[in-house]
This record gives C-alpha cells, structure tokens and sequence, in this order.
C-alpha cells in the first residue's frame, strides 16, 4: 500500500471483527517494524503489552470503561512509556554509536550528561514528558504499519490508568499514554465520513506564531 | 512510495542539501496529510510554525545549541503542543460529531464533560500531557507523510524552549516538544547504518508486563 493512501485511509476504528486473531508473526513483524521509529537520543522508552488473551482483554475492558471494542479487537495494546529508559538504555545507545562511528570514544561521557541534563535524572517532570513523547511517536508508527499489513487500530484514552497498572502489574513509575486497540474491519462495517480537521490556516503560520 | 519501506527507509538525517527550497504547496500538502492524524476526541491540540526564512533559521539555529542542520534543512518545523485545544476546539469536534452521526444532540454535554474530566480543565500536568501526547502523534505522521514526498526530517530535542517560545512569540501556556528540521538528503551523503533497536523481547511482552 502507498504511504500517502495509508496515511489518507488510517481511520480510527470502533467495530472490529470479533474472534479473528492476529498471527504471532505478523504481531511481530508489526511491533518490530514500528520500532524504528525515531526517538530521543534512541533512548526507546516505549514497552509494549499485547493483550491477545480473551480472559486477559476481559479484564482490560473492566479498566476501560466497558468498552466492547476492548474483547472485539484482536488484541489491545497496552503502551508503556518508561522514564527509567534514560539510564537503563544508555549505555547500549552510546556503544552502538562508538561502534558505527556516529560518535567518538571520548565524547561518550559528554554525552551521557547530555542525556541526564536534556531528559532529567530524578522522577521528574522531564523525564515523564521525555517518556509520552516519545512513546507516542512509536504508537503513530504501529498504527501507519498497521495500514500497512491490512489492520485497523483505535488509539483508546477512555481507561483507568492506575486499574490498569495494578491489573497487568505495570510497575508505578511507568505511564500508559494509551491503548491501542488493533485488529481487523468488521466485515459489512463502513465507517462514518471522517470527523473535522481544522483548515491549514488554523494550525500552521511562517516564520512567527502569529 | 510502499508504506513498509517508507518506514523502514525512514531516518533522522542530519545533513540537508543546503540552499533548496520546498515549495509552498508541497510543504501544505504534508502538513494537511499529517493533520489526518488520530488525536484524543479529536481535539488536534497541535499548531505548527514553518521556519524557512534564513533570518529566521538563523535565529532560531541561536535557540538550538548552534546545529547547522537548521539553517541547512529547507525548513524547520516548530512542533507546539496547545493545552487550551481542549477549551477551544471542543465545540467544533462535538458540531461535526453530531452532523455526521457520531453521537446524538442529547450526548454532547456528557462529551464535553468527559473531555474535562479526561484532559483537564486548569492549567494541569494532565492537559500538558495530552497536548504533547497528540503532538507527538502528529509529528510521527508528518515524519511518514514526508517520506512519501521525497523528503527527510530529524526530529529535534536539543534547543532551549524558552528562547525558541520568546524568538517565536509563543504564548507560555504552550509547549514546544520538538523541532522537526525538514529537506532534501544533501547529494553525495551516504547515512552511517542505523544505530541499535532493542530486540522484540526487549520491549514486548504477552498479557503481563512480564
């Protein structure tokens, strides 16, 4: 498919086709694909739960404001953001850069403070941000994959962040931006036209902000 | 361009052909592609400067810790999150959701409580959070989008906010998640391989967070 078309044809989707799986190969190919995203310094703060099984996507619903979509999809995704990926993937980040010749031996350690004073050292505010920014960038990526493999997807807010976390025993210090729930059309099922977008003029300006 | 390889073949490019424009229509074609991006209750809470005056790069490369790439890029993308979108598109989503069959008249007080309840109603982290979040998702989109018209990007984190917000006039409620440098490969520059990626099992995992 045409990466103009996928972008033009991405639609986020209520009616899935429910009982019809997504192969663990092609989950695979999904995850790894968009996993190539771009993010801070590579730093990757982005996990990923798939939540394939029925008993499982029930008890996502419960967290979900009862939504049908949850057990209807053939899996949700549950999007991890991670302020501890400053530290934990540094150090591999760094390496590979030595290794391919992006950087210097000896401006590693420059770098690692660079990372510390661009994206916070302590549980703060920073490094949140620094998290949903960038685990955002890898949800946009799976969903234009998604198109991509013939899937549909539903970025999903409408959920108990804190039931969810103690349900799937996400650790407290990590976010969940979304879910994004991911599946097939259901068949017979066409979506309403599009919602609004706002004009060109509303959202963009040259050179100043106004 | 295949929406697979426009993912794959996408990277954060640091040298652009300096000198070379991109044309008005093609930069508003991309920008009104990307601007198809999901966002939470459609709320769009995203706005754009397009930086491609050379003054003005110029300025703003003062902001970025003196990076060539923004003056040699044809243009870089002020990317801003808008906390207020909240308030301030709530009624047009809510106008279009109910001509086009979204919802009923009768659901639009529920909705437009929901979005309070669900993004924030003051001046707080959740609303900040949501402004970067669908940001996010909307640069990611602007990233893919580009590939498809022949261009390349590099997503930005290392500038000064509060001086890009004073050079740019950008209201202080906003937040500028990242710079988005935007132009052609410079000819005869091969990128270094692609640095590291975790693997799947790094990331990912099946319906427990371990």
């Amino acid at each position: 498919m045409d990466v103009i078309q996928a972008i033009r044809d991405r639609r986020s989707i209520n009616f899935f086709e429910p009982g019809r799986d997504i192969s663990a190969q092609t989950m695979r190919d999904l995850l790894e694909l968009a996993n190539l995203a771009p993010s801070s310094m590579n730093l990757q703060p982005w996990r990923v739960i798939v939540v394939n099984d029925p008993e499982r996507k029930k008890a996502l619903r419960q967290c979900a404001f009862d939504q049908p979509k949850v057990e209807e999809a053939s899996a949700v995704l549950i999007m991890i953001a991670d302020p501890r990926a400053v530290e934990e993937n540094i150090d591999q980040v760094l390496e590979s850069w030595v290794r391919l010749g992006y950087i210097k031996p000896e401006a590693v350690d420059m770098y690692r403070g660079l990372a510390g004073k661009l994206y916070g050292t302590g549980d703060s505010l920073t490094r949140n941000f620094f998290a949903v920014k960038n685990t955002s960038l890898y949800a946009m990526n799976v969903m234009i994959a998604a198109k991509g493999l013939g899937l549909e997807t539903h970025p999903m807010d409408g959920f108990d962040e804190g039931a969810v976390k103690k349900a799937f025993s996400i650790p407290g210090d990590k976010i969940v931006p979304m879910l994004l729930a991911i599946g097939y059309l259901k068949s017979g099922f066409t979506p309403l036209p599009r919602a609004y977008r706002r004009n060109f003029e509303d959202f963009v300006t040259m050179n100043s902000y106004r």
